[in-house]
């Protein structure tokens, strides 16, 4: 947000840059939050958190809590509206749904935004570890298969962006070197799955594969996370690999 | 949104509206909106809508497509973020696994909103008819088995705002007299349990359960729909309650 946009209340790009800054304020775990939680996090003076706010609640897209605010249903539902990607994942429901019945452990639906992935739909496995991962959530590419799945099958700017970018260590075992990452997504693109041995965090392995267009890059992928100790890789992957095929061809 | 509102563009009240009023003008199904569309639905002058739009397309609220706009994906992310019950929703999502996997039924979970239930989940099962039922999207109460629930534990202010606002004909079976309604309110309250035979729509059958909090009202429901000819809800009725119970038990 530029000084003059905050500047000039009045000014349309102003009001519209401050609604998108507080409803962006919020983040995972919070309730609700009062006026000077909101003005410390945005940026704007308390008077224009409370006029705004104020005429926030009376859209719906916040609610009153108490003496704060917290974000409406009014926003769910909108958000169920918004991704491209909506399509995506009632397709890959029924999918997802199968593979998860069929492993016991966690799947995951997630899109490339940025150098992050954004998981689009998370159907957790009473045999799988707790993950972190949720719904709307982000993570860094790099350090999951489903990253590596969609990077394996993106133009290289894309990966070349992501490299720029750098290559932050998540856990012990994150991959780092841009080389070495170049050489894992070439074998990737070889069979169609991405590997992740502990690389997002302790104890956690998954195997990923993208779905892709009819002109060969990924528009998505999907997983299957487990315990290390539990889940062999190896054998669940033919399984991952074969839904997001089919889920692929049903793709409009 | 009142005419004043609407003459005053600087108005910081009026652009929230604004701003509100742009990203609640897109409905299930539809793809990019151009500035022409959006000025029809939302009533702004097209000058307006040019403008917003562009500011909110910087903030990743709207993304660009082609000539037109559409709904981004950062709506979804904080759209995740937004409801009240998403605790709710990360409680239920084992419990509604297992009852699909079980029944291999569609199950929804949802929340009561006015006279409307919002979805807040909905797992379709691979034998269920394809209901219109979508998470976020919306259904009138009083002709679903998951209203019926909740409005049975909800206090009586919410149910006499429900038959005050009128009881509209969904389908052939709808139950549309008041007192009929309050009769069958009356045993859900004794069974624990609300059923929907054919009320929403030709064909389907529906058992749902209240999620009660400690004071015994209800914060949501959850329900399996299935074919009338293919699933007894009597039978099935017993899972949704006893899932009902373990969930209700689980929450904060």
């Amino acid at each position: 947000m530029c000084p003059a946009e905050r500047n000039d209340p009045g000014d349309p790009a102003s009001a519209a840059v401050r609604v998108a800054a507080l409803l962006t304020a919020f983040a995972p775990g919070d309730e609700a939050l009062g006026v000077s939680e909101l003005a410390r996090r945005t940026g704007l003076p308390k008077s224009s958190v409370h006029r705004l706010t104020g005429h926030l609640v009376r859209t719906g897209l916040l609610e009153r809590d108490g003496s704060g605010v917290r974000l409406g249903l009014r926003l769910f539902e909108i958000g169920q509206l918004a991704t491209r990607q909506r399509g995506l994942v009632e397709a890959a429901r029924p999918y997802l749904a199968d593979l998860r019945e069929a492993t016991r452990n966690t799947v995951h639906l997630a899109v490339l935004e940025g150098t992050e992935v954004v998981y689009l739909d998370v159907l957790r496995g009473p045999d799988a570890p707790r993950l972190p991962s949720r719904i709307g959530g982000r993570f860094a590419a790099h350090a999951t298969a489903v990253g590596k799945a969609i990077l394996a099958f993106s133009p290289k700017s894309v990966v070349d962006g992501v490299l720029a970018a750098g290559l932050p260590r998540i856990s012990a075992r994150t991959i780092t070197a841009p080389g070495l990452l170049r050489r894992q997504l070439g074998r990737v693109r070889e069979e169609g799955l991405a590997y992740e041995r502990e690389e997002s965090g302790p104890g956690v392995v998954c195997a990923a594969s993208p779905l892709c267009g009819s002109d060969g890059t990924a528009r998505a992928a999907i997983s299957l996370s487990g315990w290390t100790n539990r889940m062999r890789v190896e054998r669940v992957a033919p399984a991952v690999r074969t839904a997001a095929l089919a889920l692929s061809r049903t793709l409009p």
